[in-house]
């Protein structure tokens, strides 16, 4: 690998900051990495349940990258139909060797026509979105197709980096930092997807996600015209 | 529960950003939660590799709350030795229903004497330190003892705080916030806890921690006199 191996990842307003927390914490740790977090505006973010960031950098400045990582979260249908938004990432994802993604940022990938033809993931309530964009939905944790790397919902953003470390840096480097951040998970009730969940955790759930999904439909179709959604 | 349930987040400089966005994406998902992110001058907080956050809230400000999450970091050992910054969470702590902690925040805690006679957690590497404030070192991935939530490293306050979701409002609002964030994690290597760990890795990781480990028992040394250390 060529260091300094530039990771940007492009936030947007509402974004769901685990998502991008999570691999932030594994990617700044992989040894010649220079992240760099970035928005249309820069400067300050603010994320889907009120936390905010500072000092970011504007998606315009950075001439290349070697990885763009798109996070997810309510703020993505917004973020998907914003041309200013959308014209950086299909810039940057073009040049870069990598383009990754955690939950629903893999749709913004897909709009920006960078999942053609690939298999991705994304959260499990809107993983079948992905076809409208000529993506093929698939349901693992992490998913690596080419220079592609996508996956589940939110917390799989950490397990989309470890991966992105070990193929990228050697399983080696990826071990150390799965030590380092105590990675031994233990959920506490082993139901993070809706095939090990109880019905009705699911169907409280799907109300709750109700109002994004119709949304984030709608977006899609207008996006591309209806042809494959 | 009595709502609002105010939680309070203590940061300092150079905290590890996931021991505290990862329970913070988690408790803001808790109905009836007021999540508050505080630090000593409030504004604006720079963490450990550099990422930064914004509007921050003075923790002077702060009357009372129901909950003080401290996370850890290697600028854990100066926030110990920062008098203004221990006055506060040792006030807000002694007054509030629960203290929690994830990782090296514990010890935050117990110097605060908020853990005293208490089995806590901390992470792997750092855990036994612990004993020096009358604690009781605890090698679980969630240890909950009366009023105190403790645990592993870094990416155990993920699971510290979905036991503390299900023991505030419930197991059913527990299990949707675990399905929400699909929390059903893989970690690629399964290495993230030293016994489960390659010898290499485990002196790898060791030797990059050497500095911050006689740092932290020399200041904790400072602090107790070497009474328990």
């Amino acid at each position: 690998m060529a260091t300094p191996f530039r990771i940007v990842f492009a936030l947007y307003p509402r974004v769901t900051q685990l998502d991008f927390t999570g691999p932030y914490e594994v990617l700044a740790r992989m040894p010649g990495a220079e992240v760099i977090v970035a928005s249309t505006d820069g400067g300050e973010l603010a994320s889907e349940m009120g936390l905010s960031f500072a000092r970011l950098t504007r998606l315009s400045d950075i001439a290349a990258c070697d990885m763009i990582f798109v996070p997810g979260g309510p703020g993505q249908t917004d973020a998907m139909l914003d041309t200013r938004f959308m014209a950086e990432v299909t810039r940057l994802g073009r040049s870069a060797r990598y383009v990754a993604a955690a939950c629903t940022g893999s749709l913004i990938l897909g709009a920006a026509g960078l999942l053609k033809g690939k298999r991705a993931g994304s959260h499990w309530a809107y993983r079948e979105l992905l076809a409208a964009f000529g993506a093929v939905p698939d349901s693992a944790r992490v998913v690596h197709d080419g220079g592609a790397f996508t996956g589940g919902g939110v917390t799989a953003g950490i397990d989309i980096a470890l991966r992105i470390v070990a193929d990228i840096a050697g399983a080696g480097t990826a071990k150390e930092i799965e030590l380092m951040l105590e990675y031994a998970p233990e959920p506490p009730f082993g139901c993070g997807r809706p095939e090990s969940a109880e019905p009705a955790t699911v169907a409280a759930v799907r109300e709750r996600f109700a109002a994004f999904a119709a949304e984030r439909r709608s977006a899609i179709e207008r996006l591309t015209g209806g042809a494959n959604a």
